[in-house]
């Protein structure tokens, strides 16, 4: 089997390569890597690993890429939330456009049928919702990064329905905890308040403790988007997007997970510091899914911010708290 | 105000423009009328009526229609759902690339705010259904028509919600009854078993009596319309587009109907002959729908068959039943 990752140099694409190249019971035969700059190829792989740029609001470099007609192509690539609604054209020409490339690319061959995974967002939901929200409520997104999502994922069904790829969307939940550096996203407290307390850094808490969100770890994406990669799509039927399994936790109880794992002086690095934006946006947000039916479809989630916690510590500090 | 109709020579379009032009009391003090095929002007217009060619995938010729600056713009304009299937290009580029044309070309003019009166379908819809579908319920088109109208409504809320423009999705139930000649449509048996027999002519009926479907009259669409042009969207928030009200039926209720209105030798004219094909294609078709949602905001239709047929007989067949 031969991929390719389009968005291979963000979090999650270089953890999904990673993940493939260090697997040999993977089935993949060899990887493509591709974003706007070079990703790095995984150390050790036991495959082929080939590394490129690609732009995908580009078609003709596009078509060139698929070309190479790999049998599951990733789709990762997009600009966040913050970025879509800041540049209008930016947003549609990259989220939805370059969408439309990719899926047109597919389209001009015959007889090539790929597996393509999509990565949606729950930003395709917008308040008001019911809590928990069913798998059959109705996507009004409040952002333009989630209505150019929504149009993918419409897009993907359509393309899959008339035979012209196999295509999965994954309405990823927000990950945490999230690695690497604070950024600028709104969202990015829910991982800043347990990352960097672990290595014994103070962080801010912009929101009330009781706040409720809806969190899978990177690992958890990874496992995500590996099970779309094999799984019989079959049951999807024509509805080929899925709101995945996720832990919905409150702020407080981040905190207690926290406590359990590093003691009160980690917490007590916490500062609240309230920002009426964030508090605002935040409100908007979705809490709970039902998510039963990506269950169904044997997408597997952590059931616990202990679990969440214990694999960061794991997967990017070495198994060490505390910091240097 | 000055009002724009593209797809003015379609059903709806036409007759939208007689109803406006007929009513001293519409408001509307100037009118263009448009389509890929000149429409012809309404008959004692109380106000200038501009006719015009206009097809919507030339996106110059949108951007110089568009910028008359209009302050009410209804975009009827689309391909049907056979066609689109039929021509995946086509579909995609006036159903979807078409709209876009619309609306980037109202956005390219800053301190223009204009409302945006733009038909959906029920085609958004894909079964399997609960019954009735709630006005949350989740949108799964089965057709690339279906899916070019889900994506032309979430670029309205989008566009709506970042000030571009203010906009009113419409999902039309099926029309019925459809004036003219028999028709290819898939939907078009609904109205042919009324309107053939009410003129003496025979009809074919390709399912069972007992198939259920979602209805409003040529007058009800017009009314919806209408009432799109000058509602106050505030109480719509973000979620922009509204299933409207219908009458849910059965055929058998149908031809009781009929038979209430124009006798047992109207009825005999339909004849039973069952296709397949259309068997198939409605049962994968909404039933009925709560639409409480576009109820509230003022959508009214009717409540029953008698009065879609008097509808149809007051303004096709000047009052009278039973041809010539």
């Amino acid at each position: 089997m031969r991929i390719l990752i389009i968005g291979a140099a963000g979090m999650v694409g270089s953890k999904l390569a990673a993940s493939l190249a260090g697997d040999p019971g993977s089935g993949v035969a060899a990887m493509t890597l591709v974003d706007m700059v070079e990703p790095t190829a995984p150390a050790e792989a036991g495959m082929p690993v080939a590394t490129g740029v690609l732009d995908i609001t580009d078609a003709g470099a596009v078509a060139e890429m698929i070309a190479a007609k790999p049998d599951v192509i990733f789709h990762l690539a997009a600009i966040v939330s913050g970025e879509a609604e800041a540049d209008f054209d930016k947003g549609y020409a990259v989220n939805f456009d370059g969408t439309r490339n990719i899926f047109d690319a597919i389209r001009s061959h015959a007889n090539y049928h790929p597996r393509v995974v999509f990565t949606s967002s729950i930003a395709v939901y917008g308040a008001p919702f019911p809590d928990p929200i069913p798998d059959d409520y109705f996507l009004t997104p409040l952002t333009s990064y989630g209505t150019q999502k929504l149009m993918g994922e419409a897009m993907l069904a359509d393309y899959s329905r008339r035979g012209i790829f196999d295509g999965v969307g994954l309405r990823l939940p927000t990950i945490c905890v999230r690695p690497g550096r604070p950024n600028k996203a709104a969202s990015g407290f829910f991982s800043n308040i347990l990352r960097e307390p672990l290595v014994g850094q103070e962080a801010i808490l912009p929101v009330s403790d009781q706040v409720r969100h809806w969190h899978a770890s990177p690992r958890a994406a990874v496992g995500f988007l590996r099970h779309a990669m094999g799984m019989d799509t079959g049951p999807m039927g024509a509805r080929r997007s899925v709101t995945l399994p996720g832990l919905s936790a409150t702020v407080a109880e981040q905190i207690e997970a926290l406590r359990r794992a590093a003691g009160d002086d980690a917490v007590k690095l916490i500062r609240r510091v309230e920002d009426p934006a964030i508090v605002k946006m935040v409100a908007g947000w979705p809490t709970r899914f039902e998510a039963g039916r990506a269950r169904d479809l044997g997408f597997v989630a952590e059931s616990s911010f202990d679990e969440i916690i214990a694999a960061h510590v794991e997967d990017e500090l070495g198994g060490k708290i505390g910091g240097t």
